[in-house]
């Protein structure tokens, strides 16, 4: 009983919520401003990938970074300190994903005349897939201490994703993970999802991962 | 608006939740069986850190383990075959947590005559910290590439667990991962937790996990 009314309700929130994800998205496309949602675990690697492609991109592009967290601003101050760019933090105050009027709240604070927008969602691979941000691009961070089985527990990120991301890859030596076992499993989830392996600490591929966001801003 | 008519819901599902689980633990405990839930992020290494667990106690307690996906049975099939246990697995249909209805029904099927049971919740550190599932103890493991700053980010689960597992302690020399600042973390949120380091791969300290766990069940 108790968990069928749950279930209603979050229907009912996520169709609320789906109206006003598309809204968003028609919204930035029509001024130009690509939104990037990026999703993972904790600790994946999110921030320093970030930080990497930041650099990468920032002479071509107008950049701007929301990072989401429950109850820190490690990830925000990192980021401006170490990129320059506009950063601004959402305290999700213990909600476990954002939804599109989170995401918008966090638009309107982070200003106007940006090219490209990097959605740092919560470090959670369940609730973030759920809720659409309104993001034109769904992104999923995996990194390789946490195995190349995850396709398999976390169906809906990875169905979702227009990008997988397999991070720390320098890591690789170190664990048992399989990267055409991870490739599979992600295309058994999204046939169309990209797959691109990389290494920001050492910055080894980073260029394939580079080359696909300015292939996609460039036909944005 | 639509944010705080989510929020309204979520206590009402919180409260019905709590009193399920204050009365699930009653009844375990009148029953003499000890209900452990784990709460990790995705791939710190739960399963791994099971079945060395389970291998180390099974010859002094009868051990069961309901594993939680959402849509997988990888590790139900793992831990049996390991370990020869009773295991039964949860699947949750794209729920990010456990309840304690939830945790009533694993519990049924596994069956009676247990004196252990370990309950491997979704891989989030988020949702399932919010949901008591009733166990009796509540453990959080936290990998060493994840990064020694998730008590600061996930405050909900370190707040409420009886220990703090740091697992893959083998992989600290490829990481930047400091171990005291992780246990001061950890107490920050949560002064009267435990914090045991181990590697499940090399054994590394696993006998202190064992000797907490033997000496909880002692006492219950």
């Amino acid at each position: 009983m108790q968990e069928v009314r749950t279930i209603l309700l979050k229907k009912s929130v996520f169709e609320d919520n789906d109206r006003a994800a598309d809204a968003l998205r028609a919204e930035m496309k029509a001024k130009g401003v690509c939104l990037v949602n990026v999703m993972s675990s904790p600790g994946s690697g999110k921030t320093t990938l970030l930080v990497a492609l930041i650099e990468a991109l920032k002479a071509r592009y107008r950049i701007g970074v929301m990072e989401a967290d429950i109850d820190s601003d490690v990830d925000a101050v990192t980021v401006a300190k170490k990129t320059g760019c506009r950063s601004v933090q959402l305290h999700t105050d213990g909600m476990c994903h954002l939804d599109a009027g989170m995401t918008a709240q966090g638009l309107a604070a982070l200003g106007e005349d940006l090219d490209l927008i990097f959605l740092e969602n919560v470090g959670n691979l369940v609730c973030p897939a759920e809720y659409d941000t309104g993001a034109a691009l769904n992104i999923v961070i995996l990194s390789v201490p946490e195995g190349d089985d995850k396709p398999l527990k976390y169906p809906l990120v990875f169905q979702n994703c227009d990008l997988a991301v397999v991070s720390k890859l320098d890591a690789l030596p170190y664990f048992t993970f399989d990267l055409s076992r991870c490739r599979e499993n992600v295309r058994m989830r999204n046939p169309g999802a990209q797959v691109i392996a990389v290494s920001a600490k050492t910055g080894e591929n980073m260029e394939a991962l580079i080359q696909w966001f300015i292939s996609k801003l460039e036909n944005f």
